[in-house]
């Protein structure tokens, strides 16, 4: 179903200050699950405002959290996150990763003991939107097989990079996983297969069924070998820079998806080297010859990743963002709560 | 066929001496490809040695070439490679990023007008022996499609990160594409399959002959949409971040693999924010972890990536290293041609 932008922002923060978060923290996250929604991240929009309600229940959620400053040298800060709402954390990181670029050109901040970013795009689309070419990436709990095994042995760690072009940024938005949990569910939900195998049934076998691969949870790394290595590096790296715990720590913790993460937001400076007119001049020769690649299908040129994105979130501002309705009864549920606080 | 390193190294020394390069340029010349392919990297390793040598003849790469500095600004280098040898300016590359992140804590360093760097791994396992986190990347012409795009259109541009695991390096070296070109030409010598379709016929079938892909030139990305995506973002960052050649720019020029390329190399003090003991032990339990995921094949545990070369580092220097026999055949008589310099 569609609904328009501002009753479901409105909505959507009427939940959240139901849930104790006060009036700027509702606004940040309404806005922000809902543009991931209008972007057509519905897995990682509204469809988590239940699950964070949940964990805010369970504790997992401390909504008084704030990002505490625990070092600084250089270009680098590191943070505890102290298990503060996710998207505040990874925002206020976002953001001092590209103050830090203004800076010095570069930029990294490092958090740990945060909690689910909901879409990594969001902070990756913000560092390019600032003017910056972003990299940021989180690790997980355990929840993808490492190439070779068939139990749940590391986390599927998106990674994403961002481009500020100013005709268009270029932002990738990438789980190690083929599919994430999230888009399994967005599938089912439609009563869809999977455009491609994602994961393996309980019998072994590869299959595009959403269904099965959530219950066998044997999920296929991107690229097979090469999304578990490279989810391993990811979440060894996140640790490290943030001093934070790594996915088989947070196995231990058992406190659901993403409780006590780490994230990493590298902010760089592209006018480091080549001036204003020598990069976006570049980008856009870059971009056009990619839209002008043959496509094997006429009525769909070829895209930039980004493109759809910027698209689809255009149509949502004007026809409405795609909900479902499901999740949608149980997010107006939250919302016309009487105020327990 | 397996041939000791020493006498491979002796002998693919004289070859690049044959060629023009002086004693120490030859020197770390072998010793680069004939590791990699004691590595298990061939197709990167020994033989690639001919199409250097081509390379050279054809004027494009400038074996007086130089890094020149152009420009520094805090934890940040950018140089001009001259169309040097790849190799050597890489190495340069890397040593000047552990440099700058002993000083910083962090290190980013690019370089414009380079040449092919042969195997990406070479970097990141050099940063992460030298005890810091490594990720390196790089860009080149357009050789493989963009989704939804059946000519080339973007390029494979393998991305590197690496962990300074003191316990063993965690380390990935992956191409955008599912198989490099050069690892389809390893299973083509070998007269085999490739495990999973690594890209389309000319009809545009999926396929797992290697031939067949090297003929369409329709490989595949890794992860379908995912890796192309991510390669076109590595292409922009890389040629942003160095001021130098994106992919398409390449195309133009029309000088074969790599020449003009743009690579970054970022190394970080992985004790930033942490101790050593902190660190290490997190890397070790993190690793110890996936060593003990259970295995679909009891023969085979589950590894993580860098054990594998690691093992077959140490095989190749105990039994020799595995060269193809028409390939050495052609190094030998590169090595064996009177010094026409």
């Amino acid at each position: 179903m569609l609904i328009g932008f501002d009753e479901l922002k409105t909505t959507t923060k009427k939940a959240f200050l139901n849930l104790g978060l006060d009036e700027e923290q509702a606004e940040i996250c309404a806005h922000v699950h809902c543009s991931s929604s209008a972007d057509g991240v519905e897995s990682h929009g509204i469809n988590r405002v239940i699950r964070f309600a949940d964990y805010v229940g369970k504790g997992w959620i401390n909504i008084k959290g704030k990002p505490k400053l625990l070092k600084a040298k250089g270009v680098s800060e590191n943070y505890d996150g102290e298990l503060g709402i996710g998207v505040i954390n990874a925002l206020f990181c976002s953001e001092r990763s590209i103050n830090l670029a203004k800076e010095h050109g570069l930029g990294l901040v490092s958090i740990k003991n945060t909690t689910h970013w909901m879409r990594g795009g969001t902070y990756a689309w913000k560092i390019a939107e600032a003017g910056f070419i972003g990299i940021n990436w989180i690790n997980t709990e355990s929840c993808m097989p490492m190439w070779g095994s068939d139990v749940q042995s590391v986390g599927n760690n998106p990674f994403c990079i961002a481009i500020p072009r100013e005709n268009g940024e270029v932002v990738v938005d990438m789980a190690m996983s083929q599919y994430a949990y999230g888009k399994l569910g967005v599938y089912r939900l439609a009563g869809k297969k999977l455009p491609f195998p994602g994961g393996f049934d309980k019998e072994g076998n590869l299959t595009s069924n959403p269904a099965l691969i959530e219950e066998s949870r044997r999920i296929l790394p991107t690229g097979y070998w090469k999304g578990s290595s490279l989810a391993l590096a990811l979440d060894l790296a996140a640790a490290a820079i943030s001093n934070g715990l790594c996915g088989s720590d947070m196995d231990k913790n058992n406190h659901g998806s993403c409780t006590g993460c780490s994230q990493i937001f590298i902010a760089i400076d592209p006018y480091l080297f080549g001036t204003h007119d020598e990069i976006q001049g570049m980008f856009n020769r870059r971009i056009e010859a990619v839209k002008k690649a043959h496509s094997i299908d006429e009525n769909h040129p070829v895209k930039y990743p980004g493109e759809s994105t910027l698209e689809r979130r255009k149509k949502s501002m004007s026809e409405g963002v795609n909900v479902d309705p499901t999740v949608w009864e149980k997010v107006c549920e939250l919302a016309n709560k009487t105020n327990k606080k």
